[in-house]
């Protein structure tokens, strides 16, 4: 079974935003066993999103569109959907009450513009908004589907979850399809690849690798497909045992959406051990990372942003000293900020960060890109120095990766 | 002036990757006046790529794939263009060489498979790539163009400014389009539609409004299209004036790419005031805002993640009667902590959260997604309570987003 996806919307197309729809609607697809064909991104304009959505239906049973749907002007998907299917729009008061309700509770006025958010096409089913004004919308026509959805990620998210994805597996007798991430850290994709080239050339026919790198790290993602779930599974726990021999020195995690964050605070409950960070550089995109994981508050006791040198010495105890010999991005101040940090919030473990993300060479001298990191521990500190190039946010994504890295072989070793 | 973006990868169809390379090439082509008329994604699959290239060449006159470029296995974007343009693969050495001179430079070993990648079609102009391996590619036929470049980010990047850019410019004679976009903060996409009916109901014909919502703001971007670059600038400026009184108390900045945490670094500069912020909830989200701008370290002091009550205590003083009989998540302890670190930071301004960002209510009994904010100045301290939801990167955004928000009106005033 396949679909295709349609984003709709000139803010895509000028660049302005990001699709984040299409990568959630896509995995979502896959994990019922619906590969995505194709995604395409079009204008607000009715003729092209007509012809590719002639086209989508062409190729596939199942063609979700999103955007396009909210109460201002520039949208024109429902309009579209029902000239496409020889429809007219008809106003659906459960809707319009809905709309009203859900304005009510959140103190907004209703506007006259809001009541067009209760016009649907008559053929239609239409999908209760538990969460938004707009509705989603299904159609069914010689067991072909055509799904329309809000164009808010967190609308589109709730309708997906509670109405579109059962709805497919109702209508639709799905193979199976499995995947599997392996996460590694610390090697470049091509060292990878010629590392696990003979375990790649002897997979299976029906399982595909693809390799998924980012900043300091790469993924390696096993798909399988087929009809039978247990022979899928045992081929790619198989495949993953064979892997974990060959790779074993870089692997960090194996599930899907697992992240080095989750690792670590996997780590530190099942040890019951806690931490601490001070950040210069990276500025708490560190902290960011360990508390965007819930129930980080079980081992992540805090941080000190030490942005000035005043706060590295007055709050982390850095030695003024050493920074006027050493330079403030040195080995010996990011070592003193995590033995600091680690001291203050009485921790186990405590990681700090000090360097030069750029764009310019600040007061110190060194060159931008570099970046000192520090784990304190039970038995000391230790720290490592890098170069993460430029520009700004690649330096800040690397020493934030590198730093995980560190802390998580740091935990591992007791 | 028309393209078209082709992503080529598996990775972005089972939803493992975003696309963000389509955002950046869009951006850059709309700002030379090329407009985008459909961005797809496709799979590492020559059929599809064949097809989807075709079908692309038909419509635009600029076609830029990226992806498929790598030294591994399920890349093959390099080999499927030498079928497209009936050609072969021609060992390039220059290319290799500077492979070779890449790796050394990182003390990566090259490896054969790196080999590879001086391959390139031998009807195509190679475009040097001077940030990694794989080189971009250039073809040219019968005035149309097509473009093939790595999927790394920062590489493509680097490729579309140095090589791709001014090479179209070159190539094409191009029209002109004037983008502007003003940020909004604190109020929904419908209610500021309503307000500017009128107004945009008045637009030329020439000019197109967009509406960009994200958590807690709303971007409208005003796109002229035209010959005559004096003639867009100056309808353009005319309509900006017009909307900026009508919406004057909800705008914060004009500029592109603008975002309200570039504005409060303006503002601080440029009334010399300091900054420090205490979080809890949000877990270093403000921090990294504030410090993803270059410059911050002009006036941004510091911060601390205080995760732990003990570390509200100790690091920021509250009063742990205060805790004990209001709650952790209470305005009481958001404004304690703002003035806490305000004076110990000895900063202007500071701004503290504290609530509870779920998936569960933790410790405290507050419901998830309620969330404090407090701002503290040199004339005392307030906070605002409220209510942000589920899940738990909605209400970090939000909060984050809102306590920018909150801290930008706050220096406006003085």
């Amino acid at each position: 079974m396949q679909a295709e996806i349609i984003t709709i919307g000139d803010e895509i197309l000028i660049g302005q935003i990001l699709d984040s729809n299409s990568k959630f609607i896509a995995t979502e697809l896959n994990k019922i066993g619906v590969s995505v064909y194709q995604i395409t991104s079009v204008q607000d304009d009715k003729e092209h999103i007509l012809a590719t959505l002639k086209n989508a239906q062409s190729n596939v049973d199942i063609v979700i569109l999103t955007g396009g749907l909210g109460p201002t002007k520039d949208d024109i998907t429902k309009l579209t959907l029902a000239e496409y299917f020889n429809d007219t729009l008809k106003l659906n008061n459960n809707v319009v009450e809905h709309i009203k309700a859900m304005f009510a509770k959140i103190n907004y006025p209703f506007t006259e513009v809001n009541k067009n958010q209760g016009l649907v096409p008559s053929l239609c089913t239409p999908l209760f908004n538990t969460v938004g004004t707009a509705p989603g919308m299904w159609f069914e026509t010689n067991k072909k589907v055509v799904i329309s959805l809000p164009g808010v990620p967190f609308e589109m998210k709730t309708l997906m979850s509670l109405s579109v994805l059962p709805k497919i597996k109702e209508t639709f007798n799905l193979p199976y399809i499995l995947h599997k991430t392996i996460l590694t850290y610390g090697m470049g994709e091509s060292m990878v690849a010629a590392r696990i080239e003979d375990w790649e050339d002897n997979l299976p026919k029906f399982i595909k690798l693809a390799y998924l790198p980012s900043f300091g790290n790469v993924r390696l993602r096993l798909s399988a497909k087929g009809t039978n779930k247990e022979v899928l599974e045992s081929a790619i726990k198989n495949e993953v045992e064979k892997l974990s021999v060959i790779i074993s020195d870089i692997i960090v995690g194996f599930d899907e959406g697992e992240t080095i964050e989750v690792v670590i605070g996997e780590l530190l409950k099942e040890k019951n051990k806690t931490l601490a960070i001070a950040e210069s550089c990276t500025g708490g995109s560190i902290c960011k990372r360990i508390t965007a994981i819930p129930g980080a508050s079980n081992y992540f006791i805090g941080g000190v942003i030490a942005y000035n040198s005043s706060i590295k010495i007055n709050e982390l105890g850095v030695d003024k000293q050493l920074i006027d010999e050493f330079s403030v991005v040195s080995s010996q101040v990011a070592e003193a900020m995590a033995q600091g940090i680690q001291q203050k919030y009485q921790t186990n473990y405590a990681i700090a960060t000090t360097g030069n993300a750029g764009p310019t060479t600040d007061d110190t001298d060194t060159s931008v890109g570099t970046v000192f990191i520090a784990i304190a521990t039970a038995s000391g500190v230790y720290s490592e120095e890098f170069f993460f190039g430029k520009p700004r946010e690649k330096v800040i994504e690397r020493a934030t990766n590198k730093a995980l890295e560190m802390i998580r072989k740091e935990i591992l070793k007791n």
